[in-house]
């Protein structure tokens, strides 16, 4: 069966789905993502990362709020009254990274995966933006949904 | 020499860094990043992308949009006259993936990578928001800046 | 019977208007606007429509957005959960002008032709913004609800 | 001389003029609008004029914040300095109408017309917004520039 | 009972509160806060309170609006769809002072007091900037919650 | 010599101040605030203020984004191109209350007071939400200017 983009319609019109006649249920969505940077960048975020002023604090709460901005940011999104949002950021020395991930609840007629991974990409660009003056060569990678249940579509996983 | 985080005073307070005694130069950077998805998702966007409603304009517009509202996004981001902003989306089938490069330009005191990272990173949620109901297992990565120049610190290029 | 404004209390002071004991009810709005220009302009517009980075596209795009910021721009609207947004706009070369209809969709405690006005209104700005520099003269009027279902006042319709 | 729109490049894309090389002048822009209504809504709106909590006030407050709102509402459009916003809004008996205008000035690098219209669309909207329980026959229209200096292109107006 | 922090989670991450179990009811909060000024600046708004253009309508409306920005404001705030907003200010000769009160409702999982609380600091702020070329010294005080019902923690009310 | 409101033209309508013959200097704000609460409440706050996820770390960037936002919340402020924002609280055990101090700085044609006033308020309403479980009680009060200078007003000074 031919898969087609739900969000161009048979004119060609770009256009926010009609989801009216959904029913409201409780949908949570789960993304994650990572910054890889140099070691000497991540020892700079790890030995600050249970004080007050923390890179990975900052960059949390940019992520939460990034999720409630994702109908700004994201043309074809619904605007969703989220219940909730977490955003968690871990220290990976073995692969010199930070790995962040965010997970948000509805209870609506959409779900909220683009809100996952907005707060992943907001919390992925603070740390860039915190650090770049002493790395400018870091790399923001592996954005992906890795859950999503509630909905119609059910339940999706991937690492 | 050991390099520092800018954004965190001596006392531990994130701050928006003080750029008042910088002169306002003529400043551009360049970022780009990637939307990999499977074959068959690559080829709905592909089919498109020279017609209207195409999947790759709107994740255009969404990048420039996004540019614009940086420094609602990054926590300490300043608020820039941004004079530039073009996002460009290409299909490379052989990585089957979607490309994307921001360029953004202002003459001000403070860079613009930040915006040029954020045009990307809108760029692709778009990208990923269109086509979720085809390919839920899409990855974003590889988003990093590849030029900036004016400013203090210099030129910096990476591939 | 007198009609009133329901926007002004008793004591003369603007409000949002209570609609905390009205039913949810599926509501319907339909609005209608246009941009009149030269014929040299529509069609700049006509031959690209089809292509790529159309003028149209990019004003559809920036209807269905506005219609989602509708609450921050109109001091007293209520903000909506809206269920869905579509815009479109075609080529009339008659009036020599492009004819936009927005409509919006909710299920809510509040009406949403604000929404579909709005939509209306930032679909031809960006139509205008787009070919300013070929045509200063562009004009936009004929904005007005054409239909509106659901809600205590019944079903609106005009031409 | 063949016209050209100057927000869609060579291969199709639409983009954020570039502006980088314009040198920063004293610009003015000024648009028009109307609100054509029913008698007894203009009466309505017109017995409050003087008086603390009228239409005229909120709609013309409206239009002054949808002037700084602009960039996020015209996706091309640059972010500007505004150093003045002023919406004026007179009731017209003879043409049952709510006339608006809008004056806007910066001092940069692109003009301010698309933030006099859209503070002009935004007064209008809101005026339709609190009068809408006793009319919803109201229509927007006659939205043009009527003024623009400074910049490159030289002096603009008409009636 | 100790109490404690509810926004911060045993790992110390700031969180929205997971609301998604909890049931819609019916909410009210109301809250109140003052200007203190100069005797001169007062009767510069009090000359003024019932005509056009008057500083407390500009405040009131500034009250509005920004209850309905909270969650943009308040990084760990819910979105909510808000039923009822209203916003009043009174001079008070005797205390030299405008005096603010703010009332919003929702139907919904989380409370409106940042939503009440928010719409006065905006409504001061407001008062404030109109009146701050003829009294810098003008002092913002006495901002608290003095009343909110519906939700799980019941009924609270201050002076 | 008589005062009177910048904000108020001699029509009585609300305008935003003309600033565009006025020279760009470089001016600061400093605006001051506190909330005080129970002792047990500044108790919960300050045994935390060390680590990561503190309320005072949330408080300030919730100030830091707010100067940002200024022209959206108070509706006849200025756009500013802000060059530094610093937001500091402290805990003040005898006083039992957290006292906020804000520092704007722009090189512009209108001065940052409201930046830095916003700024205090956004800082002060988030330690209320983050604290509000624990002590509904708390009051926001002593919002003030400290210092201004820069502009042609020339320097002003409070406590």
């Amino acid at each position: 069966m031919a898969k087609k983009l739900t969000h161009i319609d048979a004119k060609g019109n770009a256009v926010m789905v009609d989801v009216s006649d959904k029913p409201a249920t409780a949908r949570i969505a789960v993304a994650k993502g990572s910054v890889f940077m140099a070691a000497a960048t991540l020892k700079l975020i790890d030995t600050r990362k249970v004080k007050k002023g923390d890179v990975l604090g900052v960059a949390q709460l940019a992520g939460i709020m990034a999720a409630k901005r994702t109908p700004d940011l994201i043309p074809l999104c619904h605007p969703v009254a989220l219940s909730s949002v977490t955003v968690e950021l871990v220290c990976d020395k073995k692969k010199s990274a930070v790995h962040i991930t965010a997970t948000c609840k509805v209870t609506g007629q959409t779900g909220v995966e683009m809100e996952a991974l907005a707060a992943v990409s907001a919390a992925a660009l603070t740390v860039y933006d915190m650090c770049k003056a002493a790395d400018r060569g870091m790399k923001i990678g592996d954005i992906r949904l890795v859950e999503k249940s509630g909905g119609k579509s059910g339940r999706f996983t991937q690492k």
